[in-house]
């Protein structure tokens, strides 16, 4: 498969221009076409402009709105609850980090849950946000079911994605950004492709068993990380982000990948005020020293040094801002026969 | 091994007069003690009172202080710190616990930052007080050097465990209580004894090859659960706890298995208030339908019935407060001889 470079502002503009197209505001469009480059400049290019045209059959059903306005519905000092009324997930998402950032910086610490959100691309995007502003970010969200709850054989629990990004001084930040699923649905389909087996742990046959078999894997279910542990940790990010908030929860969330139905996606936002428990710069000269001290543990066989959590990210966008990213050949023709449907410029006539 | 059957009332005596004996006030001693048993009542034996005495040597060192008195260092409406001054863990814990409850109830969300505090047991002892008030609870310590960082072959990150507890009203609370490790070293040494092979995925070598041979694993590294994303999350476990509270962190973390120096451990306990939120009442009938929606799946062959998380530990404590607890004949040893060096009654004069 050949690809092709593109300088991260060319991607932002095309897919500003699609969103623009398909009804959001400019300054909307603009944050959710930052969410989805920031994605690829981080090399995380299942989560980046590839995802264009994903929602667009949800806004054209009518199941998601092209304009979010995010109500909040209660203010309770250091916390607060945010209705999204079926917006743009990455528009809410922003604000709920946005205003747990500003509760953070008067009460210590501020909480935001929200309800009737969608799916909003990478939860680190949001937990960053925190870091700018001097605070350790933790965002959650809720999914649509993607594994059974442990020792079932039934798709009820979502992949329920959460994150903590905390500033590292003269470091980029320290983040960690997970799903809750041993492996993505993709690495099976890819498995399959390749006529590979796929290792123990991944996945369950339709009748329970454990499989090695992708096609068997594909009918069944995915599993947890870390068995039981994942499943608990799926769980209470459910509890976190839907029950709490009031929005659907288990097997009721709508993911982004039908065109019809309201998703009714939970998050929850919290954001803690560093400086409020103690200087900022002590705090991050000690986080200097962590990643120092990690960073100086001999590798193992095959590695070349040691990474603390967000490092990659953080040397990936720096390279990709240098050399261009590159998007695969047929995500570029997906994005063209997209852009074309829509009657705006293709992506290929943006290339450099 | 034989066991013998004791009340979960009988151990608790037992327990509380040995720290009486080692100098806490009684208070303390019998907090202490429950901890200690609840942990036997939820089934979790590796954490109940076998480890009575564990605590001795730092006491009897001077490492470990008997009177604890946490104090509130700062006070920021909806955030604390309190600084331990290496007092117990788990009275230190338990007052963060309640200071977190406290702000929570007034301002929606509190967050306690604890620094110089100690080993403190079992994390979902602490997130289960925030359930009985109505809150969501989180807990999360560090703790002494269990695994090398991912990639590396250095025994630098902590098991660093952590705890989300959620009322689920007419079900006992839903309670994930995790470590970041992929094994508790003490199933090598079990491996070892048995002559068996131990998984792939559980420890690396001293070279940092991966192994199957227990032995080989002693002599190496424990690694974390689900590779980098367990190593990742026992990363931010330790900024939550160590760095933002300006405890010790990383490598300089004393654990409970040595007899000198300062412990520094550190923990950040959050409540979160959900009536103010959303009504108590509505947020229980969801967990209700959360919780019957998981029980719903269909399970794997060889399981009976769905658990959701919590609920083990909520049928284990039911079953021993009926039937007792089993106390192995080597743990009731130790403890014998423990009691006898305190001047206390034996936990054999205690047996019913």
């Amino acid at each position: 498969m050949t690809a092709q470079l593109f300088a991260e502002d060319d991607l932002a503009v095309f897919v500003r221009s699609a969103y623009v197209a398909l009804g959001l505001p400019n300054h909307d469009a603009e944050l959710v076409a930052d969410t989805l480059v920031q994605a690829d400049l981080w090399g995380h290019q299942s989560h980046g402009v590839m995802r264009t045209f994903w929602y667009a059959a949800r806004l054209q059903s009518g199941a998601m709105s092209p304009n979010t306005v995010p109500e909040i519905i209660v203010d309770g000092g250091a916390i607060a609850m945010v209705d999204g009324h079926d917006g743009i997930g990455q528009v809410i998402a922003s604000q709920a980090m946005r205003e747990a950032i500003k509760r953070a910086k008067k009460h210590g610490v501020g909480a935001v849950a929200v309800r009737n959100s969608g799916h909003f691309g990478t939860a680190m995007y949001f937990t960053r946000m925190a870091c700018r502003e001097g605070c350790i970010g933790f965002m959650a969200t809720n999914a649509s079911p993607a594994m059974a709850p442990w020792g079932g054989r039934k798709k009820l629990v979502g992949t329920n994605p959460w994150s903590i990004a905390a500033p590292a001084g003269r470091y980029a930040p320290m983040m960690l950004d997970i799903a809750n699923t041993a492996v993505a649905r993709g690495k099976l389909y890819l498995a399959r492709q390749r006529c590979e087996q796929i290792p123990e742990g991944w996945a369950i046959d339709k009748d329970g068993n454990p499989t090695t078999d992708p096609i068997a894997g594909i009918a069944g279910n995915i599993l947890p990380f870390a068995k039981h542990k994942g499943y608990a940790i799926a769980m209470m990010m459910d509890v976190l982000s839907g029950v709490l908030s009031g929005s659907h929860f288990g097997a009721d969330v709508v993911g982004p990948y039908v065109a019809e139905g309201r998703s009714g996606v939970g998050h929850l936002a919290i954001a803690l005020n560093v400086e409020a428990f103690r200087p900022l710069s002590d705090f991050c000269s000690d986080m200097e020293r962590l990643v120092d001290s990690i960073k100086s543990a001999p590798p193992v066989p095959g590695a070349n040094e040691i990474l603390y959590p967000g490092e990659l990210e953080a040397r990936a966008d720096e390279h990709h801002r240098h050399v261009g990213i590159a998007v695969p050949r047929d995500t570029i023709d997906e994005l063209n026969t997209g852009a074309e449907a829509l009657g705006i410029d293709t992506l290929s006539s943006l290339a450099r």
